[in-house]
């Protein structure tokens, strides 16, 4: 953005000068006035130079054909993790970049969770250079609960504050605990303060925050959210003067989400567009933040509306003035969509350059060394009685995790046989080990009750917040088959049954992340989606796949096993052992 | 802003302590969602700790009563120049403050072309701590058109870039010389680079500009326009991207900036209100940008949409997230409105103090020391023959600056008596005098045509841009009398005829302000106003009172007359003396 530039920019536009590229034919989609209209639009370097009559201009050295087609700023989305998609950032933008996405807020929180600052450094250093422009945060809940779990590092506000300092940082990521910023906890607070110091936004997660409990959120500094579950929810974040990231992953809520908003009549500034967590499946098939464009604009949402939310607002929200819109002086992040229904991508433009074509990056880009993510596995194989609860007597009252999601406390009688309980109709393992070497990685062993009936394991390092390595199982004997191709892969998911895996998929990358390309790992991912779904029988909405992630998420409400014991964050709980008391000597 | 605080806002807003402050009984004015909701509002130091609903909370330590009444968040004038007023800035803000006004963005361009880097600091000083918040702008155009006449200051871009490193200071103040910009001219392109470098925005002043003009001044990195002259010009400049401060100062154009958004349908997000100038009769009168609100609900905006135009539109403008929202977290820049339609402000409260009740301050603010600003006038007295057109021969042929507001060059015959020009019927007298002490202070002497018939003189040093001594007259002997009592009162206005005074505004801050208060500067401009429609007959809508201040401004197209003589800047032309020939020797 130096003078010269500038200079050239000026001379172009007054129509001295040539423009560089020329984008001509197209309907300008108007984010600012909701307008619709015939624009052609000059660029010099990354810059817009001008937006003007079609036709009024032929002198470029290159041009772009929009005819018949719909000219866009790129799109923003303002909250996501680039891990959940288990490829790493170079793979993330080859998958986006050509469907129109060309701005993320990435919070490396698992990356941090597994490799400390030097997984966010990574993250950091990954992104340097990348077409996809990304916004990093400082990962603020590492671990989600201090104190009931062990995850690879531990980021006080002093961590926070260096983070902070980097000029890649654009402020600190979702406060997911809650309960730290409105009880006024001390470790909580001076990590919001930390942002606030820094000038830089401090981000939300606000799930199922309503009355004083959410204004007194809001007071500590927060300013966004992403944590929606209803229509209501949505119009109370809105009250409360939330920025909000309205959220692609749950698409059940979509239809409320539009509801609301159609009644409100307009658009609020404040309402951004994010994806958060898209599996590679989804992500290779449906797509990033354009699908939530697209599904919003299927549940009736204006496009109109729905685009200004994935681009003004977005930009305003990060408080980059240079994005989010097709006008002058701005940079030249544009997308030129065949239609406004399926948001096919003819072209992408990025600082001014043609970066995808027809779906396709003209260059694909390539990663950086990945060493600093390599050996998260700091545990030795493991045998099947490190998969059992050790008991005394003959018969005990054991306490169990009860119901996926929104878990609870449960009871069981369970009888001892040889030193370890025997697991009760109707139950199931979890059990969690700890894998980044801070602490021993015996595994803790849990029941779970109304999980399902499991007919072999599923292990994964993929489990939220501190990824340890978790395993879900009928029987210890596939459970520790599970884990130990989990562990000789470096980290994974595995399903066993019959004590064989059946199948596999390594993430080496920090226990998270696979370096094969998209398309691979969303194969392999796929197959061993369907190879749990052979070992365990779901029940939406609760008892699904996806619920196995959150399933040792210790901040959220309930009981949660963790490679610490079996924690209860409302009353400070770790359990060592789920055993209550033996019944029969 | 700091933790000790916050945690005691999130403790109120939890429930667990008492509130500062409780407003109660009120509707608020939910300016991100356009609702109208019945809430009250809990503030704990300066901060908004929690809206909530109605008499859910009673423990505060003292109460605000909000029965039957609308609470908004504080107006946001997001482009003015107090000096317009004539008052000291805190002469201003008790004007202001009472009526709702809770931030002003400040262009002490006036002060800094008397006064240079001194005279903006001054205002940097006097806004230091006030109640008012104020953005203060480096000024952009010191002088407006260099080489064509003489401030008291220059201003290039190195001095630019020094003032943009106080942290006062919020941007680069609306860049004037729109040729310059567009142009890419070295000096004007290098405080626009200042103005990016730093970071800051660059504000524009984009007077008639359209197609290729207006995408190359955008282009060039200014963002923003209040210079809008029809609904189609306010349309053209949100489709370039600009942010738009919506000027009261120009009632007559508002119908049409109110039918163009609503045809819109929709209040675009980038459009904020602004004052820009105000005298100070209408100040003491009709008030500052609430007066905007009013005249614009008046003229059929939706309140709603006027309102978040004036808070959350203007505070996203000026990047302040803690402003524009009554919303937890943010600033308690607050205003209770007996109603929405004259917008009578009951109680105005700032950073969580009421600072006004019932249109009063609770405590007048006094201004700080103005020993800087004094001392302005470096002219001795002048004689009638300053105020004469030397001329050799019998009969000359001489250039007129033809019409108020839209110069255009004409030409008389004129008559030769002793050694000077006779005016002829139908002109009048312009002459401008230096008074800064950087040159000499000998009047250049033109002649207006078709400015009216001037049966006396108007002396001013309140004549944009340079404020140079400006006297329009009938006759060189009240020309005199004028310009030598403005001279002795240390800068101001005055009008003379029949070589007596008539009217006298002393300005002696800089020959722009006064120290007196509004209300007394308020009569006596009134005064002086009536006494110079004695002298002239006034035409609307061209030739009228405010035409005066203009006619210097030779920055603007067509003829300007300037301390150095006839400027024009399309050509460049600065003529020393407006006869062309002696027709008769």
């Amino acid at each position: 953005m130096d003078a010269a530039l500038r200079t050239r920019a000026v001379a172009a536009a007054r129509g001295d000068a040539p423009f560089d590229v020329l984008i001509s034919g197209g309907t300008l989609v108007d984010v600012v006035t909701a307008e619709l209209r015939p624009a052609d639009i000059g660029l010099v370097g990354p810059l817009i130079a001008s937006v003007h009559e079609p036709g009024a201009r032929a002198d470029a050295a290159s041009l772009v054909d929009a005819t018949g087609a719909f000219i866009s700023p790129g799109l923003i989305d303002t909250h996501m993790h680039v891990e959940s998609s288990m490829v790493t950032p170079a793979a993330y933008a080859n998958a986006v970049l050509p469907r129109g996405v060309t701005t993320i807020v990435w919070d490396p929180h698992e990356f941090g969770n597994v490799s400390g600052v030097g997984g966010v450094r990574w993250a950091a250093d990954a992104i340097s250079g990348s077409p996809l422009r990304t916004v990093l945060l400082a990962p603020s809940s590492v671990p989600s609960a201090p104190g009931l779990e062990l995850a690879g590092a531990d980021f006080d506000a002093s961590v926070i504050a260096d983070i902070l300092r980097w000029p890649e940082i654009g402020g600190i990521a979702e406060m997911m605990n809650m309960r730290g910023v409105i009880g006024g906890e001390a470790r909580i607070s001076a990590i919001v303060q930390a942002g606030l110091a820094a000038g830089k936004p401090v981000n939300g997660h606000a799930r199922g925050l309503s009355g004083a409990d959410l204004q007194a959120f809001v007071a500590a500094g927060v300013s966004s959210d992403h944590e929606l579950v209803s229509g209501d929810d949505l119009m109370a974040k809105l009250r409360a003067g939330l920025s909000i990231e309205l959220r692609g992953s749950h698409d059940h809520l979509l239809p409320d989400f539009v509801k609301a908003i159609n009644a409100l009549g307009h658009l609020p500034q404040t309402i951004t567009l994010c994806t958060d967590d898209v599996f590679p499946d989804d992500l290779a098939h449906a797509g990033g933040l354009d699908d939530v464009v697209r599904r919003l604009v299927r549940n009736g949402l204006p496009v109109e509306w729905t685009l200004r939310a994935a681009t003004l607002n977005g930009a305003v929200r990060l408080g980059r003035h240079d994005l989010g819109l097709v006008a002058p002086g701005r940079r030249a992040d544009i997308v030129v969509f065949e239609d406004l229904v399926a948001f096919r991508a003819r072209t992408v433009i990025v600082g001014g350059k043609a970066i995808a074509e027809a779906g396709r990056m003209i260059e694909p880009l390539r990663g950086i060394a990945t060493e600093t993510l390599h050996g998260t596995m700091k545990i030795a194989a493991l045998s099947h009685n490190d998969f059992r609860i050790p008991a005394d007597g003959a018969k005990v009252r054991i306490a169990t995790i009860d119901r996926p999601r929104f878990t609870q406390w449960g009871e069981a009688i369970a009888e001892v046989r040889g030193g370890f309980v025997v697991p009760p109709e109707g139950t199931a393992l979890i059990a969690v080990a700890h894998r980044h070497g801070r602490a021993d990685s015996r595994p803790r062993v849990g029941l779970l009750s109304g999980w399902g009936t499991w007919r072999g394991a599923f292990a994964t390092t993929v489990s939220h917040d501190s990824h340890n390595l978790t395993v879900f199982a009928g029987n210890a004997e596939d459970a520790a088959v599970a884990a130990n191709a989990v562990i000789a892969a470096g980290g994974g998911m595995a399903v066993a049954s019959g004590g064989k895996v059946d199948a596999l998929l390594p993430l080496p990358l920090a226990g998270l992340v696979s370096e094969e390309p998209l398309a691979k790992v969303a194969s392999v991912f796929a197959e061993l989606r369907e190879a749990v779904g052979r070992i365990v029988d779901w029940q939406p909405p609760y008892l699904v796949f996806k619920a196995c992630f959150g399933a040792t998420l210790a901040c959220n409400a309930g009981p949660h096993q963790t490679d610490r014991g079996i924690a209860d964050v409302a009353t400070g709980t770790l359990m060592q052992s789920p055993i209550l008391d033996v019944l029969e000597a």
